[in-house]
């Protein structure tokens, strides 16, 4: 059977796994304090090409997602999200178990359109009732997005722009940002997001760590008290240390690039030619995804054919009744399993 | 330096870390769907002799504590707990970020009393006013307590009478649970753990794991839609295997006992070969502690010195000005860094 | 200067303003357990034709929406509502400060549609991910809307069907009740809402009282604890019989009907009146509005030239630039009023 | 029957009823924003002379408490009470339903010690570990407490500087507050109040309105977007005017006093005679409490007897079986009923 279901199905980076080892039996402080985290800090606050970034290790996308949320809004503000964004449709209520409310706007190929958020906010302020309503305090992206796909340099800069218009933080989901950076096209780095937005995290989950998200907060005073939230959240790890070794070795040169990106850069030329297989046998997809997620569009025959010798994820259903499933790619995809799974077709 | 600061300075047990170099490729579902959690949760309970438990794995001890207090409460309730609990003492607010209030009652060498308990709970319920108030609806006890101790099985069968008595349920912080079944003189076994209580957790990161904690509910019911609450609350690991696969070699047998057990007896061992040290050099423990912390009263000129070679914690201050520290020992405790504190002496 | 502004410019009916003065001195015990509150819900219970309902007073609309969201969801469910819903567009996010998710639906005249929900609900129990996902839990519906309109018979009954068919609890937002029940052509009545709905509440702020919504929970069991959950969402009036004598008041019959329904007949009659002769003079109604509430179309200068000599409320941006201004009669408007705002036009 | 429950068995002072029938269908705008409010917090500006002080009305006291405490505490705070605070002892967790834990400290005749308080912060201040703990943000204290005794303007002062000292707003509970600035030997009067509290509240529904709490904050920027937040918390009044024209009465000139202290010295004065009366009788009473609640103890035969004509509180076991029982006058309390209740002892 192959498996493509998503791309959290194998363990780590195995830089990663040799580095646990040879440090298994180190002492260190404990909750993020000790050295091997002030070296990952430091390596991504490089990469980032901001020297003044505050960085902190999460263990998962949605607790960092609903952390970062609680920490950048004041009490009167709610969060603007894509419908499809993973905070307000895929979380169980993470943000809202926060007491925070998520706003959703329409999704364009899961992406948000700047010019939406804009209208949406001047509304709001040219709303005389506005204390009674819940106001636009941050921005929610996830790039890539849900569909795979990730904005460009000037949509980014549109979204920013509007967050500086009205007073709002922007803040970007990096579950999979290995796979947004190395998308084809791409013409966002990590620069760019520091510099764009005002919280982001760099997802390991699913590029190369066992488990792991490092959030970045780039602009100073907005992670006050960030540790205290962490802890009241359960989101402080005891060893922390090994949160941090892992984006220590993930930010490591290797082979003329940082692992992380070479493990995004992996998955995404696999994914794309998954995509390119597909058409050539006549499939449709759904949308153009540069990234590591190939969304498929399957009739009930086609979609049972492949399910006997390849799992992957049902996505939703099409307007014309056949299914949308998802093929994802990851660091550890194997070219021999693409091959063989563009042979069943 | 020696380093006795606390039981998470290490990475984890070296049987952990061979099995995750062995089994990194493997793929498997996410969210702790896989086969290996589901070996760990039944080694588990066949250890609890509870074969109708429900097993969860989550994180960290401060979002286990605060997920199963925020599961096993009813929306008009809060959780009884010792002064000195960590829910209410050390975990920033985590429980009262439910929603929930924690419900102090007095401390007794970091233990509740059930005399104690039972006379909170009668006074409530005799209240004609108590529908204004929070009702005791479960609670909270840590085992080892933050000081160290242990319940006997007598204590933890009049706790769990009283939660019987008025309707709440027993819940036991286990972070340290490995040392607690082997605290000198312990007869509390995880089989009467399973029968007293309504929930408890197996504490992985303090006792071999890099993290890692295995909540379980022993009665039907009580974790109806946890798996959603655990999503809720960022608790939700996706490479949920990692968390299953720690407590699956945890749980293996090795030199004729589990090694979570192993793990326990070689700290405690060392922790009372400690103890012992220091009261044969003429120094006074707080409290006389079974298991792997242990307590011990400094004077400022004592406390310099010793810290010139060794860390260790600051717990708090005693009565006649002087200070009390904590050495804990691990699961990863060399013999030889023992006798070299005590030659310090 | 004539105040169109809303339904809650003015005290109380004149009845219940005699009933304060000469019941002010009478000594009662407090938070509603008094003879006055039960003689209040048995007068509701009665136009309910549901003798086990449960009845609780509280002081306001958005404290009813969310004390009652809370009570009825369990923690993994949210609310579904149409998007302009005033639980989710205009309560400062009071349902989400409780934790809780409202579900927008899209709105039709304000109003939700039982097919859309059906479909909702089947695609969350057809999505085998749904554990991740906050679940329908129950459905909240305004009557009248925000835009005035009312639910018929037949939609009432088919979004009660969907609400048993998928486990899920009806609970209506009568704010503005007393206007739904003489709506023209109204074919609702409060026993037809009692069995439909397990949870609603009879507006009294907007239809006649100083302040005050009754409560009614249908179904036995749904009300558990009911009164500490007021308490702890600060709902909880110590002088309670202070609500229950205005529905006391309110649902006493006068003139061949309960002073509740009379107050919503004037109001009606009254917006009846004035949006017939707002189409009379050639001005565009926004909607067909069967309520006390219209909602007029006017272009700037229509506006400006009203605004002297008339306060009404904005209410949106019709989609050619003109706005939609909402002018709101009461239980307390002077038919002359309308007269000479008519002729103003 | 003699009725001594509670100060809240009767309807309002009677220039309230008063008012509310002359104003009645006087057409005001909502939530807050009227003419009569403003009166009234003008009114209340210069009782305290506070010029600068910002003025809501809320509906309730456990409302008032959860909002002002939401508002004045930072993600990491929580707020110091005395054990028998209503905030942390009688309120069925409002302020942990907001996220927010209580710190309770031992009580004195149910006040705060600023000495232990002091001790409090230092410890905190102290402890390297600090940011696992809830930080000491705010003190709560009520006056009159909740045992009828209030601090002394050295009591107040002292609280106040501990306050300064480390970072922490001061916030005090004034539900029965009337009766505090009528106290036996009192000197603290509202301008010291609003000189030396952050935040604090005039009680009205104990001390002669309907309902309504005036919530004062002293300090420019505490009250940012507080109209938010009480509309997030369910605290908005529509028909604000309703509470504003309460106040607006009760803190009118009338007899050489203001109505509210008037009020409150009768109340007082009756409570005293009524002490005495008790004294005089052989009676014990439980503390000496200088305001309108008396706290008798009673043998098991007394209460019985008493209770046969008179209606009075439970409060709580004393340590030597008798119980103890409090009688609380109000403004609206007859002389006649004090002495027909001496009389019957």
């Amino acid at each position: 059977m192959l498996h493509f279901d998503s791309d959290y199905m194998e363990g780590a980076h195995p830089a990663i796994i040799e580095r646990l080892a040879a440090t298994n039996l180190d002492q260190t402080s404990g909750y993020g304090t000790d050295e091997v985290c002030e070296r990952a800090r430091q390596r991504i606050r490089e990469a980032c090409a901001c020297p003044e970034a505050a960085v902190y290790f999460l263990v998962g996308g949605t607790q960092a997602n609903a952390a970062v949320a609680d920490q950048i809004l004041r009490p009167w503000e709610g969060i603007v999200s894509a419908t499809t964004g993973h905070i307000t449709a895929h979380e169980a209520g993470a943000v809202e178990a926060c007491g925070r409310k998520t706003l959703p706007l329409p999704q364009h190929d899961g992406k948000l359109d700047a010019a939406e958020v804009r209208a949406y906010c001047e509304a709001y302020w040219a709303d005389e009732n506005r204390e009674h309503i819940v106001a636009p305090g941050a921005v929610y992206i996830s790039h890539p997005t849900e569909y795979g796909t990730v904005y460009s340099l000037v949509e980014l800069e549109a979204l920013s722009q509007v967050c500086r218009d009205f007073g709002m933080r922007l803040f970007m989901d990096g579950a999979r940002l290995g796979y947004g950076l190395a998308a084809v096209g791409a013409d966002v780095a990590l620069p760019d997001i520091a510099r764009l937005c005002d919280a982001f995290y760099i997802g390991g989950t699913k590029v190369g760590a066992l488990c792991g998200e490092a959030v970045v907060f780039t602009k100073p005073g907005l992670d006050d008290h960030f540790f205290t939230l962490m802890k009241k959240r359960g989101a402080l790890l005891a060893k922390g240390r090994f949160l941090g070794l892992q984006f220590d070795v993930l930010f490591e040169e290797e082979d003329g690039g940082l692992r992380y990106e070479n493990a995004g850069r992996h998955a995404v030329a696999l994914a794309q030619r998954l995509a390119e297989g597909f058409r050539a046998k006549g499939y449709d997809l759904h949308l153009d995804s540069p990234t590591n997620q190939q969304f498929v569009v399957l009739d009930d025959d086609a979609k049972a054919r492949l399910a006997e010798h390849a799992s992957f994820g049902f996505w939703e259903l099409a307007p014309d009744g056949r299914t949308v499933v998802r093929f994802a790619t990851s660091w550890a995809t194997r070219p021999e399993a693409v091959d063989e799974l563009l042979a069943l077709l």
